[in-house]
């Protein structure tokens, strides 16, 4: 009955809630150069100064892995979730050895772990570039011209910020790309594992806590950022304040959330509901159940799949989430009323410009409704294999060398260029039977999804049955090894159509094909992309700077408070108590995943109880504001963003704050747990909490 | 590097050993008015009496919920599997009390737990009734009527039978409609449970271990069948031969394969690749992760999903076995060889009038592609809700009711009237909080399967987000009560217009169109009936008796030896020993689904470990097989089947019995369970081993 309710009360939050047109400080995901500045001081009597905004900016860190983190030490300390940094983890790892199984902490600087792959950016500052961009893209290209014109611009601006400042530089395409914002970060590629929980802890309740509340996760990891084998020194930090908050609190977070759908167009979000989800959730599904199975096989199968396994459920919780809303009337006649509301205005005031462009979004998606499940995977989605992966990063790459900058695909532009040596040449583990099962998987589901004709299924399968085809690419290709991987990245494109690896010759038996699908996929996205500049337009006139650009895994100030929430009838309290956690493993029995830990199970009598754990508030978030550092007004850490309450899954589409929440690790439940669990003094003292 | 050599060795079968096109006794499930002497005396040197044959048809059982078993007393005592019985012990319990966890012993008659709706077949005659069915459906008639003499017919054979007999009488249709068979059952429905095994030692190994060999699973419960509230007295019952079988023994399985693909054409093998698998895989895959999320989230939850979790599971492995098999070159290359063998043939013999059924066959699958997911989510798969399946039963009884015997629906007719509504009527539990997470799925599912604009899903959706209109379908409807279906099912269908239950109301809006494509389906499958049925001449003429017809999930014999097995270049002993259960158990540390039950550990010292306990023979058996008795040459019980390895999942489109084999529990591992383990005496007694 429980369940019930709360679905009921899920679909009425559709119906009362999402009618707004005009936003509030808490209705955004807003620019660090672009705050609410007006609404904030409305709404919350704040006004953030220049400086403010500078040292969150400067202290907040974005996981290139897919994630948010924040400096919490003059020293280089960084944190972030247990969920971000488990990748990490389970590269770290061995048959030997699971550190997401034991956790980890260095008493010591010397033992502090170097991470395989991992790159941190810092934001070093933002310049609009929308004049510069649109000035080389002339309005009469044909949209693959066009898309060129844009590539070329855009590599153009990164290289040439990169060369004069030595800075990461990526152009951010904002609201759907009326707007270009050059974003320059500071890189960290020597990056140390410091403190981890083990993940009974991290990840405490699992699958079915996921997407709830209340919950109990020591949901944190730390890590320290190295420059010429020294710990960084870093001007920007976080000042922790153990005093944390009270019900009620302004508070805000800095992180980088991934993606939003929120200024999409009616045709677009119908091909997500039609379209898109549907294909990401056949995938997502047929996966954790692959994942599931094999782990079930032996505990270090599970243990090869744990990270992964972790990351299709929760996928799979977003997707479902995502399909039950765009499957919900009160979404769509939200969405439809706004869509009208810019029409109407559009046809009103045709110097906009904007007349024509939803029909061209929407003849755009109708062409990319064939082309998606194929493009997915046989392009993007890399047949499920870090093998195949590699090898085609590898084959690519000297054709893409030989290009002008500007003409490469991304991947391959100079601004990109440290990143991506970093991740093709990583010593990560990779494991031949798991990569087996994976292969297997991919080519069988290819078949089921595009056809055992399709001639990218026929070229996949090489005449073979499928166990046999994976056995002959996994077992026969040597891309697994790093040293064969700095071999062949040292070939030109000639000598590379010789080699003879069975993994390269898939991927080039397939490159012309998937090649020219990208392209056709990059001149639908151009055309929307100019249809949505001339939709900005319209939407500017009419908000003015009230509404912000939808998430593009790009630095983000999110607002909020402290608030608990009427849920099944019954108030659900903000915070949390860390002693709840114990009360909840009992009440599970202590069966995975409520199966508290050793550390946790020895320390019980010592733990003070009452300490608040967790929280939650109104802050907008999505996936990739994992980590996010929680701020109060003072600018101080008060805790990290790890989750969203089931009810924020419509955040993707709309934003309401009756039932939708953040879910976070309080400052004070880190503390007690770092020093009654961990006895970890070390971390406490570089903390310095005050 | 296991996995990947049994995989080439699987690939390598189909190229090596599918080359055969006349049968041995071992390659088919034959009829038992059809056995292969012949081949049985040439290669065993056996010849099957009429007695003999007729003592193991009347031993035999069909459990109508998809199994095998047989009788095993003079009164009336049943034995099968465990996870034939899983769903009958699912519904027999409770929050309260688990069977499936506990298992069950009743050690007096009166202690027999009465099922609530198990029907029990034992098959009495077999008549040939071709010729009438021919004789009744004109050669000029176009599919829909041709369909609807033909269901004429069959059902007057049936209750004519019916009513001369007094006997539960099916038509069976063979060789894909090319012969008509009249089956007559003896039906039991006072069925009650004797003994069962904890899950943990009948399901021993779970979902990791199904399909695979060596296994370790006491997969075995016991029934008794009861008349006038006695125990019936039972003439044909099987004897027990404690002395087992040796490697090399003949060994026969009487039992009911569900369904098998040999004898389909090119056109419907492309179909189930391309389609029907696909399709079928993407449902249960996507169910099997709702049960898992759901079984997480308590462990109530759990006890509810459990049974279907684990036939979802088992569905998974199997047709994920298929989509291999039907990807694998080698497999084609064997069916199209043979299908040009038969149309060479035919066309060399015109007067066998086969000219053409190939081709309408594939005009045939042509139509069904665009119905077939359509069908199978509106009409067939009955929104995978028993509230759903209830609530249409009810709906349409008076329609049905009303009509002549021939016209109705198959479930309506008279024949099958008893069987019907013990299962409408049935007790079992329905879960609310179940059934609402089943719903809004297959709400969600529909949608992305069809389109959110399909007609069919518009009104399943009724204008409600998913999870709110599941509510309303779920929490609304009445036919969760037994009482409330006996006052539905008393209406006539004007009556029945006018009932507001929801669930009722969503029936008879979907009705029209969900008929209507019902019989399209049926037309589909008159035109390849009739094609088929000009196919198996072809096939007569060229290939005599020596080709068994298709599953049909009635009575067939099965024929093979006691056999190891080469495999990943290491010789795999035919027999298992109980011994090495504990063993397996202590290798995986006792954890789930490897953890043994508290008997099992308590009874270690008295087992006696060498005792062997599962089996691997020749004989091809498919699902619907499990439970079927393995007989010696005296037909005299040696074991029963439960399962067959990896490879022999290629057994629904050919026989090898190069590495597949089917997977049986021995009669001394029985024996000494029943008596070391579970001290079962009073079963031992009735049971009487010679």
């Amino acid at each position: 009955m429980n369940t019930l309710s709360r679905w009921r009360r899920l679909a009425s939050v559709c119906l009362v809630s999402l009618g707004a047109t005009v936003a509030s400080a808490d209705d955004g995901m807003w620019l660090l150069n672009a705050p609410p500045t007006a609404q904030l001081q409305e709404r919350y009597g704040f006004t953030p100064t220049a400086d403010w905004l500078e040292h969150l900016q400067k202290s907040s860190v974005r996981f290139n892995n897919g994630g948010s983190g924040s400096f919490v030490s003059a020293d280089g300390l960084v944190i972030t979730n247990h969920h971000v940094a488990s990748d990490v983890l389970h590269k770290l790892s061995s048959a030997d050895h699971d550190l997401l199984e034991d956790g980890f902490i260095a008493r010591t600087r010397d033992a502090e772990l170097p991470c395989l792959d991992l790159e941190l950016n810092v934001l070093m500052s933002i310049e609009d570039v929308t004049d510069r961009v649109n000035a080389a893209v002339g309005a009469d290209l044909d949209p693959a011209a066009a898309s060129a014109a844009r590539r070329a611009v855009l590599a153009e601006i990164e290289q040439e910020s990169l060369a004069e400042t030595g800075l990461r530089s990526d152009v951010e395409s904002l609201y759907q790309g009326a707007q270009y914002h050059l974003y320059r970060y500071k890189r960290y590629t020597d990056v140390r594992l410091v403190f981890a929980p083990e993940s009974a802890a991290g990840a405490f309740g699992g699958d079915p806590d996921n997407f709830g509340y209340p919950r109990y996760c020591l949901d944190v990891t730390f890590f320290r950022v190295y420059e010429n084998d020294q710990p960084a020194a870093i001007e920007h930090h976080l000042t922790w304040n153990s005093a944390g908050t009270q019900e009620g609190d302004l508070v805000f977070v800095t992180g980088h959330p991934g993606s939003t759908d929120r200024l999409i167009t009616m045709a677009e979000m119908d091909f997500s509901r039609d379209v898109s989800v549907p294909q990401v959730l056949w995938w997502i599904k047929s996966r954790e159940v692959l994942l599931n199975a094999y782990s079930k096989t032996s505990g270090e199968a599970a243990r090869q799949a744990k990270d992964e396994l972790l990351y299709m459920q929760n996928g799979r919780k977003v997707y479902d989430g995502e399909i039950s809303g765009l499957l919900d009337p009160a979404l769509k006649a939200m969405k439809q009323a706004e869509e009208e509301r810019l029409r109407a205005y559009s046809a009103a005031h045709p110097e906009l410009g904007a007349e024509g462009a939803w029909a061209e979004i929407e003849a755009a998606q109708a062409e990319l409704t064939d082309l998606y499940a194929r493009h997915r995977l046989v392009e993007r989605w890399n047949f499920n294999s870090s093998l195949f992966e590699k090898a085609r990063e590898l084959y690519r790459a000297p054709t893409e060398r030989a290009k002008p900058n500007g003409e490469r695909l991304p991947d391959y532009r100079e601004s990109s260029k440290a990143q991506f040596e970093l991740s093709l040449f990583s010593e990560e583990p990779i494991y031949p039977e798991f990569e087996l099962i994976k292969v297997k998987h991919h080519l069988e589901f290819m078949a089921m999804a595009l056809g055992s004709n399709d001639p990218a299924v026929v070229i996949a399968l090489g005449g073979k049955a499928p166990a046999e085809r994976a056995a002959e690419l996994v077992m026969g290709t040597k891309v697994g090894d790093v040293a064969y991987r700095r071999e062949l990245y040292a070939l030109d494109a000639a000598a590379m159509e010789t080699v003879e690896d069975p993994m390269i010759a898939l991927v080039r038996a397939l490159d012309a094909s998937s090649r020219a699908m990208q392209e056709q996929v990059d001149a639908i996205d151009e055309t929307k992309s100019q249809a949505h500049a001339r939709i900005a337009k319209v939407r500017y006139a009419l908000d003015g700077d009230s509404v912000s650009p939808d998430a593009t895994f790009s630095l983000r100030l999110g607002v909020g408070t402290v608030k608990g929430v009427q849920e099944d009838g019954a108030w659900i309290e903000p915070y949390t108590k860390i002693g709840g956690t114990y009360a909840r493993a009992d009440l599970h029995e202590q069966v995975f995943p409520f199966g508290l830990p050793e550390s946790w199970l020895e320390a019980r009598d010592e733990v003070a109880a009452d300490t608040p754990y967790n929280f939650i508030s109104t802050v907008y978030s999505i996936g990739g504001n994992s980590g996010s550092p929680v701020l109060n007004r003072d600018g101080e850490f008060v805790g990290i963003l790890f989750d969203g309450n089931i009810h924020s899954l419509v955040w993707a589409y709309a934003y309401t704050d009756t039932l939708a929440r953040s879910v976070n690790v309080d400052v004070r439940g880190i503390l007690e747990a770092l020093d009654s669990i961990y006895d970890a003094q070390e971390l406490l003292a570089e903390i310095n909490a005050k």
